[in-house]
C-alpha cells in the first residue's frame, strides 16, 4: 500500500447542490444553486466538483486560478469571485467555512448511537443522562455523572464521582480521574490523562516524601482537549480550565494552573505548576510556562518559547533561539558563552 | 457547569479534631485540640476550618492575615504562630504537610479492593501476592508476577514476564512491557508506556534495518511515574531506574538511561540513549539531555535547558533562552545570528 | 527489589554456536564455530559467552580488551580481531548487527498466535486476513480491514473503515482512527494516537468554532511509530507519513503534515501543520518545525533545534542554546537582551 490521497470524510460522500448548503448555512449565493459539491477543498487543491474559501487575502491570487466550483467569499470579494464562477457571500468566510465542515461532518459520520454496549462495565452507583453513549469496554465507577447525550468512548475510564457535561464526546480511551469534571459540549481526545497526580513530594532524608494531590480537575463548557494531552489534579484545590479552551496534544497542564476563558494552547505546550493564564490567550506549540507565574488576558507566546517571568501586559512575546546551518550555529554559540566579556569589552573601548 | 472549585478530596469529608491528627502525626500543639479541620488550605486560602502551613520564610507575613484555624510552622516561628491561633510546631512543616496529606488521603478515600475483577483477563500462568487488587479490563499475561497488596487499575496489559513489586500501584491504563520490571511501592499514573522498543536502526541502501531491542526496564523501589511517560527498554542490556527516582508526566526515556537514586525529572523532560544521571538530581520541566552524557551526582538543570555536553561537577546549569517582546526578540534574534561577526569588530577595534 | 541487570531477552536463553549464527545470517567466519555465544553485547560489557561488533572506528581501542567471543567486524578489522579470537567479517558490520537482533528476537521471543481472543471485540462488518492476530480487549470497528498476518495488540482500537497492512503490528493500547491506514511490515507502540483531529478552529464574537477535521492520516510501508507519538488527520486531505519513515516516542504530527521517505525523527520532536519534510531526512529529538514550511530532501536537524523557516538546501542545520553553569548564563542571558544595542555601539565606535 503506498501512501495515497483518500479523504474518506470528503471525497466518498453524496454531492450536495449549492441550495441545500445555503439551506443550512446560510450566506448570499451568486451563481447557479444547482451546481453540486462533493468536497471541500483548499484552492489551489480545489477540483470542478469542490468548494473552497478565500479568508485571508494573502491567497486572493489563487482566486483566478482555482478549479473550484464555488468559493466562499467575503463582500469585498464578491465581484472578483463571481466573474470566475460561482461564490458564497458572507462578512467572515473563515467562519462560515467552519460552520460548513460541521454541517459536512454531521451529513458524512454515522449518527451517535444511544445505549450502554454490552461489554462495557458500568457501576449500578454512576448516574447516566438521557440519549447517552458508552463505548465498547468503557469502564463508568461509582458516582460519576454522564449528561444527556454525553458520548463515551471505548476503553475510557471514568473515575469514581467524575463529571462529563452534557453532549461532551470522550474520544476512545480517555481517563477521567476520581472528582474531576468537563463541562457540556466537550471533546477530548484519545490517550488524554485528567486527574493524575500533580507532582509534589517533600525532601527528608530518607528521600522524597509523596504530597498526596487532594484538588481535582474541573473543566469548563466548549472545552477541547487533545490526544495525549495530561492535566493534574490540584494539590489542595483545584486545577482549572474555563470555558472555550482549546488545548492541543500532548500538552502537559500541572497542578494548580488556571487557563483562563477562549486561550488556546497549541501542541507539546507545558504550563509549570500554580500559573494562571488569563483569557484570549494564545500559547504556541512546545511553548513552555514555568510555575508561579501569571499572564494576563490577551498575551500571545510564540511558538518554543520559554516564559520565565509573569507577564502584565497584553501582547506577543517569544524566544526561540534562531535556528542556523549548523557551522554557523557552532561559531555564534560559542560567543555566545562570551557575551558578557563582549560587552565589557565593548564599555572598555568606549572609555578610551 | 461553569468551572468552580470543587475540592471532593478535602472539602466534603468528615472534619477532625486537632486531637486525633496529632496523635496519628506527632508535632507540638499549641492551642485547642478540640479545634475540627474540615480542610487542608494554603495559608492565603484558608478559612477557619482550614490546617495551613509555613513552609517558606517567604510567605511568613502570610501568618498574621490567614484565617486558618491552625497553621503548622518550625519551632521558629511558634510564637508569632501561637499569637494568632492555634500551630502545630514541628521541625520541618513541609514534611509535616506532606505526611498529613496522606494521612488525609487515607482517610477519604476508598480503601483498595483485594480481589481480581471479573472482566480481568489473567493468565494462569501469571502470579498473583496477597491482597492484590486487578482492576476490570485488566490483562496480565503468563509469568508476570504481581507482589503483594499490589494494585493493578483498569486497562493496564502487564506483559509476559513483568514483575511489579509489593505496594505498588499502577493506575489504570498502563503498559508494562515484556520482562520489565518495578520494584516495592511504586506509583505509576495512566497513559505511562514502560518497555516500548528503544529507538534504533541501522541504516542500509534499502532504508533503516531496526535493532530489535532486547534488553528489559528495571525499576527500583519507591519509584513514581507520571502520566503518558515513557521509558524505553534498552537495546542489549536495561535501562535502569534506580530506587526513590520521581519522574513527573511525558517524560521520555530513551533507551539504555541510567537514572541514579532519589534523582526527579518535571514534566516533558527528555533523555536520549545511552546517558547516565547520578543520585540527587533535579531535572526541570522541558529539559532535554541528548545521548551517551554522564552527569555526576548533585546536578540541578533548569526547565527547557538543553544538556549537551557532560557535566562532571555538581551545580546548576541553566539555558533556556531569555524570551523578550516579540519586536525586541526579532531585533536580538537577527542580531544573534552575526555574534561571532561582533566579536571580531570589537577585536578589530581593540587592536587599532 | 533492587535495580539489577537482568537482560531476559538475551542472558536467560539457550546458547548457540557460531556455525549456526554464520548459517543464518552469512559473513565470514574467522576461528571455532563450535563456540557458543549466549547473548549480544557492547564490546566494553561483553563477557567470554558474547559476540560484540564493532561498527565505529572510535571503539577500535576496545578490540585488544573486550572479553567477547567473537566480535564482527569489517575487512579492514579483520586481522586484529582474529588476533584475539574468533570474529565475523562482514562489510557492514552495524547492519550485520542489526540482522542479528532480529534473528535473536526471533529465535528467543514466543511466535505470534493467530487467532481473535475470546474477549475481542470485531464487528461483523471487519475483514481480517490470514494468519491474523487480534489480542485480548481489542475493538475493530465496522468496514475496518486487517492485513494477512497483521498482529493488533490488547486494548488496540481500529477505527471503522481503517486499514491495517500486511505483517503489521499494533502494540497493545494503539487507537488507528476511522479512515486511516498502515501500510505493511510496520510496528506502532503503545500508547500511539493515530487520527485526532487536527487543531482547527475559526475565531468568532462566542468563540472558537471547531472545523471538523475531514481527512484521514495515510501511513506508508515499514513505517515504526513510537509510544505516546500522535499523528493528527488532516483538515480537508491527508496527513501523510511515507514509506520507511522512523518516529520515535511522543512526536506530534499536526495535521496536513507530509513526510518523505525514510525520515526519522528522534523522541518528543514536533512539526507544525502544513509542513512538508523531505525524504532521507534525520529530525533530532526535542526539535520543533513550525507550521507551513517546506524541507528538502537530506535535510539534518539536530536536537532540541526550533525550524523556524523553510529549507531549500540540504546540511546540518542547529539552534540549541548554550547551556552553561547558571551564573554565566544569567550574565549573558541578561546581555542578550541587550545585543542589537551592543551592536549599535559597536558601530559608533567603528565610525569614530
Amino acid at each position: 500500500m503506498s501512501p495515497t490521497n483518500v479523504a474518506l470524510g470528503s471525497s466518498e460522500t453524496t454531492a450536495v447542490a449549492l441550495s441545500q448548503l445555503i439551506a443550512a448555512l446560510g450566506g448570499d449565493l451568486l451563481g447557479g444553486s444547482e451546481i453540486r459539491i462533493a468536497r471541500i477543498a483548499p484552492l489551489d487543491e480545489a477540483d470542478a466538483q469542490s468548494i473552497s474559501f478565500l479568508a485571508n487575502p494573502r491567497y486572493q491570487a489563487q482566486l483566478a486560478t482555482t478549479a473550484a466550483a464555488c468559493v466562499i467569499v467575503s463582500p469585498s470579494m464578491a465581484e472578483a469571485a463571481a466573474a470566475r464562477g460561482a461564490a458564497i457571500v458572507t462578512p467572515d468566510p473563515y467562519l462560515y467555512f467552519a460552520r460548513l465542515t460541521q454541517w459536512w461532518a454531521a451529513r458524512t459520520r454515522p449518527s451517535p448511537q444511544a445505549g450502554v454496549h454490552a461489554s462495557a462495565i458500568v457501576s449500578p452507583d454512576a448516574r447516566l443522562g438521557q440519549g447517552v453513549e458508552i463505548g465498547p469496554l468503557a469502564v463508568i465507577e461509582a458516582g460519576a455523572v454522564i449528561g444527556d447525550q454525553a458520548r463515551i468512548g471505548a476503553h475510557c475510564v471514568v473515575e469514581r464521582g467524575a463529571i462529563v457535561g452534557d453532549h461532551t464526546r470522550l474520544a476512545p480511551r480517555v481517563v477521567l480521574g476520581y472528582g474531576c469534571r468537563i463541562g457540556a459540549r466537550g471533546l477530548v481526545h484519545s490517550g488524554a490523562v485528567i486527574g493524575a497526580d500533580g507532582f509534589g513530594f517533600a525532601p527528608s532524608k530518607s528521600g522524597y516524601v509523596k504530597i498526596e494531590q487532594l484538588g481535582n480537575v474541573t473543566i469548563g463548557d466548549d472545552v477541547e482537549i487533545g490526544a495525549n494531552t495530561c492535566i493534574d489534579r490540584g494539590a489542595l484545590s483545584d486545577t482549572v480550565i474555563e470555558d472555550g479552551v482549546k488545548l492541543d496534544n500532548q500538552i502537559q497542564i500541572a497542578h494548580n494552573v488556571h487557563i483562563g476563558r477562549n486561550t488556546a494552547m497549541a501542541g507539546c505546550a507545558a504550563v509549570a505548576g500554580s500559573t494562571r493564564i488569563g483569557a484570549n490567550c494564545t500559547i504556541g506549540g512546545a511553548a513552555n510556562i514555568i510555575g508561579h507565574l501569571v499572564i494576563v488576558d490577551g498575551v500571545h507566546i510564540s511558538a518554543a518559547t520559554t516564559v520565565t517571568r509573569s507577564i502584565s501586559e497584553p501582547g506577543v512575546y517569544s524566544g526561540p533561539y534562531p535556528f542556523e546551518e549548523n557551522s554557523s550555529w557552532q561559531k555564534n554559540a560559542a560567543t555566545l558563552r562570551q557575551l558578557s566579556t563582549l560587552r565589557e569589552r565593548v564599555r572598555a573601548l568606549e572609555k578610551k
